[in-house]
């Protein structure tokens, strides 16, 4: 997919393709700066710290030792967050100060989150007082909270105004934001009231008064408000900056959509993790890093596992019997896992989009179950008959059958209702939600198939 | 999550909770347009949309007889896919007719590009010339294509003008889009040559000249290039808006960040539904859909855990003379199948942003397998001493603990090497990744064990 972009995207030069990763790679080692500036000219910050998490630490190193480039904050910022850290220890003061000087105050506060001590201190101490002040007061917001996400200059126009005022204050304004795309009316108590498009804006009289062309959907979100919500709402609404109030109503920023979107592809990446049992992991975690994230989902696992294992040994005796049985169980289970994984994902993927509420509920709990008694029945006459021929018993197939409409059906309940447990109880569904679910579908596909075998067979 | 919502937007009254949906019903039911009407007010198109989604046909045919709301095109357009064919049945001709000519032509494409017959007709049919042209115009560019996401409105000027040309000229003219963030300049060609935000040409001078002001990253999209990369590109560079050209570079549209983030969104689901063995599925998907989306893939599910008891067939002699093989395999087969999906969860998703390149490829393979390693030796002692304790035999532990290794091994490379070598042959890795993943880790994991087992023990 690279190739293509790079291919089709080949006579602007702005991307990053392995080839491109190779020249920077080769001058690097080169030791020479100006070889280095020239192959990353034209690349985007983005690409370069996409460039960075690709090689290795000593490779980014030996990168910063060279570069003298003026997008180092950018590229802090793009950076993923397990490599800030490491890589603000390779810039010097003067470097680190420049860095950050150069960034947007919600790009400092996204930065110095996840830092503590020295590193966090080195960074506010580079800040002017005002935006020093911003980050700070941002900083007092919980994480993961509107008051986090917000830029807190923000274009604003009395209510009154009209647009050949507000262009003309904006002309004589030396200190805009580098992206806005609104200005906001606010009312005397900085409460804002409407947000008027520049584009609208733009293509009205100078005597039109700004009141008159505010957009239909408006909606300012509180300080406190969690980002997931905010994300939920540029989405929903098609928003592309939204003004955040404190608890009085007070405007004190905005929210922009690339923010928001970045909000969003984190929730989407978190749900696709933590239904694999992987609570975090990028490509540059290292071996350590990715045992510590993984080992405790495995334990979890085994547990389950065990228990599964628990529910079989109490059919030792016609295990010891039928040695056909030993041969099939993991068929039932396995069709129950995969079942509940398909109900599971998306019941988990609704109640993240909010399309799974209680005014859907029960009937997608009874699809749910009618979908599995259809698959049942159907994969119970399929593996019926494979049974029988396999090991020339009837019986063994028709108990196999019966086991695989009973698990299919649990499958189904259990990869609706679970997650929808786990959400009532506060909890993030994708979290635990495919652990419960196989747990459920290896415990009672063992034992529906092994138990009835027991009583027909014994 | 959706209560909280509610509590905290409650004074903008924008949006849907259950109780909010139960008054719609009622409104529905008591068969009073006004009532409806009022209930209706202040509800964004988008959350009318989710309302029907949550309801049956039934309800959704009521609830258009009764409703006679202006907002019938946005509805239409914020609506599932699979409900817009049902909806548009609801809709009489006069209807349909004011409902497709609100529209933008981007949205009309998305409309009409999953319609066939007598109602894609009626929608063309309703829009003026110029629109029908345009929508014709992007239905030949290939589906998930830039062609087809793009507005064919932009707000161009020619490179040599000057601030206040431009202003004067948007101004004056009466047809501009609904929303718009750039201008973008052409050359004599047509052909786009940059793009300045309404914002730094609102806080220039009028005598400015637009060149001067274009923004450092510009990223023209050819029509047809696919939409993946168009969402992509709008995540990695921040986008706001976007020229689209032809195969010769000339302007024939412009791409808006609302629309890339559609895209986004719904590259997101299709990866999680795909890794759970779902192709696609909606809460408003009825029981027969759903089951003709999921019952192929547990069909697949069906022929690999078949796979799997071959492999157990093979070692009957063994399960028959020492139960405890029975009791345990399954263990060894599930911590093999989770470790595989935690790795392959990671490659899928770092594939997908790009994080994942030839230039990494190396280390992260060789990661996976330290990993596995780390996590097998684990895994084998616990096992190793349960298994000792649990049958009272050294040597059951001991090939517990060694399969154990083995398979964690196998796990972490094969979830690392199956998707990659399913993207380098052009197919999605999301797609049938989880079903080789745990086909690979259930066969050696069998066969492991029970190999060892009977070597050892036979």
């Amino acid at each position: 997919m690279l190739d293509e972009m790079a291919n089709e995207l080949e006579n602007n030069d702005v991307h990053l393709d392995p080839k491109r990763v190779g020249r920077i790679l080769e001058a690097v080692e080169s030791g020479d700066g100006q070889r280095l500036e020239d192959v990353l000219d034209g690349l985007h910050p983005a690409d370069i710290a996409d460039f960075l998490e690709q090689i290795d630490e000593s490779g980014r190193e030996a990168f910063f030792s060279l570069w003298s480039g003026d997008a180092a904050g950018d590229v802090l910022s793009e950076l993923d967050e397990g490599l800030r850290e490491e890589v603000i220890g390779f810039l010097d003061p003067a470097r680190l100060h420049a860095a950050v000087r150069d960034l947007d105050t919600d790009d400092v506060v996204d930065l110095v989150e996840d830092l503590e001590g020295v590193q966090k201190e080195a960074i506010l101490g580079a800040l002017e007082d005002v935006d020093r002040f911003a980050v700070e007061k941002a900083l007092t917001y919980p994480e993961d909270t509107a008051g986090r996400l917000m830029q807190r200059h923000v274009v604003t126009a009395p209510e009154d105004w009209s647009v050949g005022q507000m262009i003309d204050f904006l002309r004589d304004n030396e200190d805009l934001p580098d992206q806005f795309y609104h200005v906001t009316l606010v009312d005397p108590r900085m409460a804002p009231v409407g947000n008027v498009t520049l584009g609208r804006m733009l293509s009205a009289r100078r005597s039109a008064l700004l009141r008159d062309l505010t957009e239909e959907t408006f909606i300012p979100i509180e300080a406190t408000e969690t980002d997931e919500n905010v994300a939920y709402a540029f989405n929903q609404y098609h928003l592309i900056s939204t003004p955040v109030v404190d608890e009085g109503g007070r405007l004190v920023g905005v929210i922009t959509i690339d923010d928001a979107m970045i909000v969003l592809s984190d929730e989407h990446e978190e749900d696709l993790l933590r239904l694999a049992g992987v609570g975090e992991g990028s490509m540059s975690d290292n071996v350590l890093d990715t045992v510590r994230v993984r080992l405790p989902w495995l334990a979890v696992n085994l547990g389950t596992a065990i228990l599964a294992s628990i529910v079989i040994s109490q059919f030792a005796d016609v295990l010891a019997s039928v040695v056909a049985l030993a041969v099939l169980m993991p068929i039932v289970a396995s069709m129950g896992g995969n079942a509940g994984t398909q109900a599971l994902t998306v019941a988990v993927r609704a109640l993240a989009t909010r399309d799974l509420t209680s005014s859907n509920m029960m009937r997608v709990v009874r699809r749910e179950v009618l979908v599995g008694l259809v698959n049942g029945v159907a994969f119970a006459i399929v593996m019926g008959v494979i049974g029988w021929l396999w090991f020339g018993s009837a019986v063994i197939g028709a108990v196999l059958g019966v086991a695989m409409i009973v698990n299919l059906l649990v499958a189904g309940l259990a990869g609706i209702l679970i997650p929808v447990v786990l959400e009532r109880l506060k909890f993030d569904p994708a979290l635990a939600s495919g652990t419960f679910v196989t747990t459920v579908t290896d415990v009672i596909g063992f034992f529906a198939f092994l138990g009835l075998a027991t009583y027909v067979l014994l």
